[in-house]
């Protein structure tokens, strides 16, 4: 498989050029004068209009438009169209009491300018760290989440404070206790939250993972043998642009600032009929509640995406480390806030991995058998967040199964203890003089549902039992279950939350085909136990910001930029009134009944740290499946080579005519003559296992 | 690292070797003359004497012994013991109204007396079977479950009925509608079940998944390339006798007749400090309940372990088929009925795997980094159980994690239906004619704990908002949450239930030690999602028979022998009373704070079929964790070797000095000239990835 050339026309849904960026930025500018640009990106194609080209690459061609979010001197924040083909700004809008997201650059500032503001150091100083040593001090730049004392017509950030006794050492062993307040049009300090009863600094030593640090306790593990993972004849999938095919899968990757991946356009070529699954999907926002009540850390909320962004956050991946195999990289480009682009190199990662088993089935009668082994794609970028980082993995299964999986690692968020005092379970003392609060991982996965077709259907499917009573005659001994199914009519009854008790899943369903056996709707089922409930409470600050975490699920009809679900702009929401998803859900009266329908799907993890994850945490993965079921007419994969077959007449016949093509490359772990290997001699499927 | 001798004297959890299953089996044959051998198995070293044995190997070492279950001519059963060393019969005990374990030996004979008996070829005509067709007419042997118009004093099985027009077709897709039932001791069919309304043998076409039938239909897919997996320096592991060493891991490698594999005396060596977690983990039970209520349905739901033996029913695996890379494989011996022994050749296999990123952290402000990444060992079996098979995978992770993972594959049970029948819900049609009722794979995971000693206390977690509602001083922002706690302090308390709204754990403590920076007891948590609660009701024969399933979790004090919680035989069993774990639970007022605990989990799936899972299931993964928390000081794999590591210092002199062990033999999917590859150079951690 090759790769195609990448300088053709771009698809409608790729995401600006290098130079589409600068073209826009350059004519903003042009217009406007010198500005902060903290967004130039793809406005995608309106979906009426995609769908025609798509249906018909002879309808007219979606143009290429440009988002454009800039911040004028003085602060004015203004959201702006960019028509590319005509090089015109088609709008121009001043934004009220909004903040745009942060850009990268704009965190950066932060520290510094910490640095060298006098109350900070005088606060460091009461901490117990001396004025010549500010170059040690260290922040967090976050978003301020809201604080009702500030508002939202400045643009503020929080720094959370740290330490680091050597420039190598992990800061976020040394929390410091005092919270100051950033302006960033003044950038400069306006305000300093103090706790009242003050903690010093911890002088416990430094725990350190980098190589020093391990040498000097033991040094590193000898006794990892290499794992070589190869693909002398290439790769199974072909990238042309940035559309992806493999094993009857194609797709187009999108990226931008705020998502990172964006998969558009999944369709499974289902026997020569290449059948649509979903338009759009990706992870569109987050939300890490903290559950710690004390001033000022209920403003620890972080939303990643909408605040930071997950593409500008992105990292740049490297060959055999943080992929192994045959890799297939994409870059992001993205502005900078002074009007350059910059790039990202390798912020999409794509390769195939042995997926073991995908069937087995043996015949205890005669051992005839067949195995076949199973491939997964993965499509993976990872972004780091300050202290945390998340691998976000789009997994691609040969049977139809999407798999989105999240691996959190990264840093706990930390905060300033004396040694013995109380966490009142709000936290846990991780190390001497570290508390890790409790917080919660949420996501929230949009999914533009296409599955054959745009009118799709949401089913709730609970598994219950039956309720005639054991000893009847419709249940006489008490066995009877089945699968009690919910149709969402409106927007309002989609709001369901996960129910452990019945493995409640979700169906999203084309009513109007039916599967000629089942005579159940093609559908795709959402299967996601990791499903923590939003901890913060009814009416609470993270509550009304975060309209979409209310529930596991939520179902809208399908609008033209109804991207985002804590709202576009998310710095500094008030929550009052709650932006995004709960505006869309209006009174909950729209039908969604056989129509375009967007699901959104709030799943994530509720994350009571342990000493274990500190100084940096092994990898938690949290996943999901999205599962073809009525969708295709039988098992998809009956056509993957087995490794090995052989079938009851091939048996009979002593295994004449058997299907081996088991991998030769595979050894036995210990060769023979050290006197393990009378146990090590390899077994056959060819003949019965037993002797 | 090399395998050493196994001709050592065993270690006395050791299953049971050809020489000593043969001389058991001789010594009873002496004394009681000709008889059926369904058990010989090892009879497990009392955990006192085995616990002295291993703490100081001076004291005496835990003698063999024989655990054997006969059946006499007559029908009459016995449970036995045999001192190996002694070479004499310790216990010879005569059972009432038990029935034990159906060895394979047992389950094939059925087949061929349904296909000779006159009254099922009778039925088969009425289904529209000609006489001279019966080699075709197949049958899977199940248990009988327990059928209160038979009892439990004749040994007892009913023979599923299929049909298959061809050798090589899948007789899944050709069910009959009458089920016989089968007198073991008279090798005769005493009685068949025939439904009042009858469905006739399926005519559609078959759907196979051979290789004849895939080419019949276009062939096999021809675009997936080789991935290659190789470890040209040796496995990280070592194998003495059965003992296993990787990664600070120790453990020993049981297997039996019943549970399969068992991991005893797991311990993790934390900086040279041998830290004892368990003391026996196993699958103990498990049962499958299907849910239609029709007569003679309610009879399916197999107890697999319990009735036939995760063990005797393991597969031989093959290298390169069922497991790719480096292998080391274990042997497994049993009784045959008449008093032989057989093998079955590489009935385990233990194996690495790349496992992905173990961590990472980059700051943000310099993008100095840290990338490491993990392995996992796997150690496997795979069972067959008639139509399904299962793959159990017992994986160690190298952060302390120990993760089951259970992988669903092989082929739906299935009953006839007439084309246009209604299902009712109880099932699927996923073909024409084959209805495939719903069922539920329950699986009990028995953890007899040892953290940090045998002296432990289970605790349940819920995260849960705090109590103070918005707005008060407790919890202003409604932001406050926290991990519930709750001790079980006698046996009655622990049964509890998963609830999915409170992300609930269970956590396995030793509150004698406490971690020294959190002040929490250290703990291994069950962290589990997969947790179908039972569905046929209380009072129901399933509910009966099967009272493990009843609650997620149950946890008892130890006592030796109490190793199965269906009861020590299973077949046939009335429910009245429920054995084992009921029996062992007795008022529920034991205590279990701070003693030798076993915690029984039950886990899985409620499973509606689709027409996907036909005519052969592609694998579907079921997975659980055991996480150390509050157990390491702080995260114990710090001393891995990272992949590439650059520290502040590092990148502030140019990248001087920062380790770089990425893996070289990774490549980029596409080589350079095609014109893809502008974007898919290598992108590097030693300096900025953006540009
Ligand atoms: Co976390
Ligand atoms: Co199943």
């Amino acid at each position: 498989m090759v790769a195609a050339s990448s300088d053709l026309v771009p698809h409608p849904l790729d995401p600006l050029s290098q130079a589409e960026i600068q073209s826009a930025i350059d004519l903003v500018k042009k217009a406007h004068g010198e500005l902060f640009f903290n967004v130039v990106s793809l406005h995608e194609p309106r979906k009426a209009e995609m769908t025609k080209w798509l249906e018909d690459p002879s309808a007219p061609r979606p143009t290429r438009i440009a988002d454009v979010v800039v911040i004028a001197p003085g602060g004015k924040v203004y959201d702006a169209l960019v028509d590319l083909a005509s090089n015109t700004i088609t709008k121009w809008e001043l934004l009220d009491g909004l903040q745009p997201i942060i850009t990268m650059e704009e965190l950066t500032a932060v520290e510094h300018v910490c640095r060298k503001d006098p109350k900070v150091i005088e606060q460091c100083e009461i901490s117990g760290i001396a004025k010549e040593d500010m170059h040690k001090v260290y922040c967090d730049p976050w978003t301020i989440g809201f604080d009702e004392r500030h508002g939202n017509k400045v643009r503020l950030q929080q720094a959370l404070m740290y330490y680091r006794p050597n420039v190598d050492d992990c800061q976020y062993q040394y929390p410091l206790d005092f919270c100051p307040i950033y302006d960033g049009e003044k950038k400069e300090i306006i305000y300093i939250d103090i706790p009242k009863v003050r903690r010093p600094l911890s002088k416990a030593e430094p725990v350190n993972y980098h190589p020093a640090a391990v040498e000097k306790v033991g040094g590193y593990r000898n006794n990892l043998k290499p794992i070589n993972i190869t693909q002398p004849e290439g790769v199974s999938f072909s990238v042309t642009g940035r559309e992806v095919e493999w094993q009857n899968w194609k797709f187009h990757i999108g990226f931008n600032y705020r998502e990172g991946i964006v998969l558009n356009n999944i369709t499974y070529n289902d026997k020569g009929n290449v059948r649509p699954i979903f338009y759009r999907l990706s992870l569109a926002e987050m939300v890490v509640p903290y559950g710690n009540p004390e001033h000022p850390h209920q403003r620890k909320h972080a939303f990643d995406l909408g605040e930071y962004g997950a593409g500008y956050m992105t990292n740049s991946l490297a060959l055999g480390c943080d992929c192994k195999g045959s890799i297939h990289y994409l870059d992001a480009e993205f502005p900078t806030r002074a009007g350059g682009v910059r790039t990202i190199k390798n912020a999409i990662c794509i390769h195939e991995e042995d997926a073991g088993i995908l069937f087995k089935h043996t015949d205890f009668r005669d051992e005839s058998v067949i195995v076949t082994r199973a491939r997964k794609l993965i499509v993976q970028q990872i972004f780091t967040a300050a202290n945390y980082e998340y691998a976000i993995q789009w997994i691609f299964h040969q049977d139809g199964t999407i798999q989105p999986e999240i691996k959190l690692t990264g840093i706990l968020n930390t905060y300033s203890m004396d040694p013995d005092e109380d966490t009142k379970g709000w936290g846990t003392q991780v190390y001497p003089g570290v508390n890790a609060h409790n917080h919660q991982h949420l996501f929230c996965l949009r999914i533009d549902a296409n599955v054959d077709g745009p009118n799709n259907t949401v089913f709730m499917a609970d598994a219950v039992p039956s309720e005639a009573p054991v000893g009847s005659p419709e249940n006489y001994y008490g066995n009877a279950f089945f699968a009690k199914r919910t149709k969402f009519s409106t927007v309002g009854e989609s709001a369901t939350d996960y129910d452990g008790a019945t493995s409640r899943t979700w169906d999203i369903c084309n009513t109007n085909k039916l599967h000629p056996y089942s005579k159940k709707p093609t559908s795709y089922k959402l299967v996601s136990r990791e499903v923590a409930k939003l901890l913060p409470k009814e009416g609470s600050l993270v509550w009304k910001r975060a309209g979409f975490a209310r529930h596991t699920v939520h179902v809208t009809k399908y609008r033209d930029d109804e991207l985002w679900p804590a709202g576009r702009h998310v710095p500094q929401t008030s929550g009052e009134p709650s932006l995004g998803l709960p505006e869309w859900m209006g009174d909950g009266t729209e039908s969604i009944d056989n129509t375009d329908v967007v699901l959104w799907h709030t799943f994530g993890v509720t994350h009571i740290p342990a000493p274990e994850d500190f100084p940096v945490m092994p990898v938690e993965p949290i996943t999901l499946l999205l599962r073809p079921r009525n969708f295709f007419s039988n098992n998809p994969v009956m056509d993957v080579p087995p490794s090995f077959c052989s079938t009851p007449s091939q048996v009979a016949a002593n295994g004449a005519g058997v299907t081996d093509a088991t991998d030769k490359l595979s050894k036995l772990a210990f060769t023979n003559g050290n006197g393990c290997c009378t146990n090590g001699t390899n077994g056959t499927h060819a003949t019965n296992g037993t002797s």
